[in-house]
């Protein structure tokens, strides 16, 4: 197959993680060497549950993992430090020094929904390699598929109305930042503030004005004033002191610019959304401002949002942030990675309630007039009806060319594939029943030849 | 006053970081430049209100920050792209090239509880420069005081018992996580699993293995026998097929090992935990391992830790993941950047209910035979008795020598100060009352004014 273009958009945080991964990895794979334990591993990313709040997640983050697995490597200050921790040898950390990922990776699509269970991800590598980048196959996948599930529901709540990216300050650091705004695009998200996202990955940057530039003029109208001459069709922040005398403020400003006026939107921050949008699009379409925009933000999450859009409030846009940034209400995920297959025997663990599927997997999706009707996972040689959602998007530790990376496209195939569940699945309220899921006999007759293995070993 | 190391930790997520805000920074930036604002202004960063689920915050992040703000310069990529964008000017851009941030700022030290409107730290720069780094600032003080914040009361639920941080697979990306580790270990966390944290910050690193070893050999036994043979006082985890079993499978090998069996503790990662430390506890003891230490984790937060403790568990230690690692009960707060003065005048908003107190602060903390009584809220050149807890850090935009940075002095400041509070505020439950916290009478003098001044222009 053809290698991708290896001139990947890269931020800074993907560099010299190598020894981003947990020190149990590194023990283990010391001891894997020990034992000469570099047969073929598969592991399997797959989320356990699908958490109260949410119906679907919107799987995301899969090429800055891959150009991570392409880089990766052991400076020499990473194998000072390993070697200054006591437990490694000199055999071992010349082992590691050479050591780059060459492995497989199959997997769904950026912006795909998946579901409880379902493989995200597939790696197949010696085992040692396949181990060692548990620690951040976890962490990337499970930031970027937090995060792109709740701009879909936020997305989905402003009913065709654009949400903007208002996060940066609030949400986790700066890595979750920048992957975060390619995220909610990916989602639906129309743009970011942040200006970093903004030229890595070229998601659409936007935003105006900040309450502090109004408070650092003596008056708001003068703030106004100056900023219209700069920027003649901008958005003007209208809550600093009094939010419809801020909106008043506009009018004014029309009528003394007339014909340059141009300002394009007022932005309401606080307060109660619902009535102030009321009031400001009456003042405004009193004066013929009809053509100034009502734009909202201040503390929205999609039920807000829902609440205003039902309510038929007169908003025409939203700015999200911290609901968005940090997906409050659902911040983490039961996300595992977990040994399916080792040597080509398939395992799984036996107690504690969390079963693993064994071996190499498949997800085929089956549809009916255009919606999708329910997925089974199964064998990944098996021949089933429905869409398969995995696929080969690296070998031998290089991403392939048919590996999808391009923004627009995996934003499309997301507001396809969101538009493709069923409209329970879609809606905000839990989806009952949730979305159909099962196994194949395949595969379940697979985990029972497995477990009865264990047992006997045992 | 002397100027601090420059060499310190420095990560890559924390590089080329200009652009890291949001493009209402750079609009108004330039509005500023067009306008000559380039007066002197006072911004403060606070959080508006303790959340519920927490009597106190623990400042955290500031040493990081403050490397960010030294380092802070736009590159030819950065201004090229800006330039893509259309509305800024090529005055201005030149203008951001030779920018540099000058400031000073003036901040409680990290590991120092804080409460709600109280001045983690203030920004005395030119207006432009202490309005470009608004998105900055608040966001890296946010992660680091949340999760010190969520650290501080897993620490006091051990009850003396390390805790370590298993977070890195599910913390919100790289930076969050590296950042993280730290600010664990400043709030009383023993070690961390993040091997860069480690070699970054000197945060001891701790860990052993994993089910996907034990899983990959063919019998529990074996892999117990390998990993020993390694790592002679290694931790074995024990739960992968049934718990108890696994803790025979611990006493089975003392039996082959004898003399040279150094195992130091057995691992519980599921089910009822503290049933199983009490039967793992009986096993071990019965047969002579009073020695061997039962380690918990899995899915722990302080609520259940307490509740282990409080239950007489016979557990040593624990390890906690995502639930300190995204503070997954209240993974935000309100924090806000506001513009308190500039140009010598005092500033606030007015509307929203979201008051700013005017002008450049201190904190003065009192305190009776050691324990703290309360906050008083001052102007920043107020006599008042009570300690005052902000001072200057940074200088012309450079870190102070007195700025402390040395993480073993930072942890023992951090354990003295959470100990100085009074028992219901560090207590897991809510305070009542809570912590005392009032606004010094100059200071509300002060902002009365400020506010008539403000009506008047209106």
């Amino acid at each position: 197959m053809n290698r991708a273009d290896p001139q990947a958009p890269v931020t800074a945080c993907d560099q010299e993680l190598a020894l981003f991964t947990d020190l149990y990895e590194l023990t283990m794979l010391q001891a894997y060497l020990e034992e000469s334990m570099h047969d073929p591993a598969v592991f399997s990313l797959f989320v356990r549950k699908v958490p109260p709040g949410r119906n679907y997640l919107l799987a995301c983050g899969l090429d800055s993992l891959l150009g991570q697995l392409e880089d990766l490597r052991f400076e020499q200050k990473d194998l000072e430090y390993l070697a200054s921790l006591g437990p490694f040898s000199d055999r071992f950390l010349g082992w590691l020094a050479d050591l780059r990922f060459t492995g497989d990776v199959y997997a769904v699509k950026e912006g795909t929904p998946v579901f409880a269970n379902e493989p995200i991800l597939e790696v197949v590598a010696p085992l040692p390699e396949a181990q060692l980048v548990e620690t951040l196959v976890m962490n990337q996948i499970h930031l970027q598929t937090v995060l792109a599930t709740k701009a879909a529901r936020l997305v989905s709540a402003a009913a065709g109305r654009p949400v903007l990216d208002f996060g940066a300050r609030r949400i986790h650091g700066i890595d979750a930042a920048i992957k975060g705004a390619r995220a909610f695009h990916i989602a639906g998200v129309a743009g970011t503030s942040n200006v970093l996202a903004g030229r890595i990955y070229g998601v659409p940057v936007r935003g105006t004005m900040a309450h502090s530039y109004i408070q650092a003029h003596d008056t708001e109208r003068e703030a106004f004033d100056a900023f219209a001459r700069l920027y003649p069709d901008t958005v003007l922040l209208v809550d600093t002191y009094d939010t419809l005398d801020g909106v008043r403020r506009v009018v004014d400003l029309q009528e003394r610019l007339g014909e340059q006026f141009r300002v394009s939107a007022v932005r309401l921050d606080s307060g109660d959304l619902d009535a102030l949008s009321r009031e400001s699009r009456r003042i405004l379409d009193s004066a013929g401002l009809e053509g100034v925009e009502v734009f909202a933000s201040g503390g929205l999450d999609e039920h807000a949002i829902q609440r205003l859009v039902s309510a038929g409030a007169p908003i025409d846009g939203f700015g999200v942030g911290t609901s968005m940034g940090i997906s409050s209400d659902v911040p983490d995920l039961d996300i595992a990675y977990k040994l399916a297959e080792y040597a080509g025997k398939g395992r799984l663990k036996l107690s504690s309630g969390k079963p693993i599927l064994p071996g190499r997997k498949q997800v085929f999706r089956e549809q009916r007039d255009g919606i999708f009707t329910g997925d089974v996972i199964g064998r990944c040689d098996e021949e089933r009806p429905g869409d398969p959602l995995l696929s080969k998007v690296m070998e031998d530790g290089k991403r392939l060319e048919t590996h999808e990376r391009d923004l627009d496209r995996l934003r499309k195939h997301a507001a396809a594939s969101v538009a493709g569940l069923p409209q329970a699945v879609r809606a905000l309220a839990k989806a009952e029943p949730p979305y159909p899921v099962r196994v194949s006999d395949a595969l379940e007759e697979y985990q029972r030849r497995v477990r009865e293995a264990i047992a006997a070993d045992g």
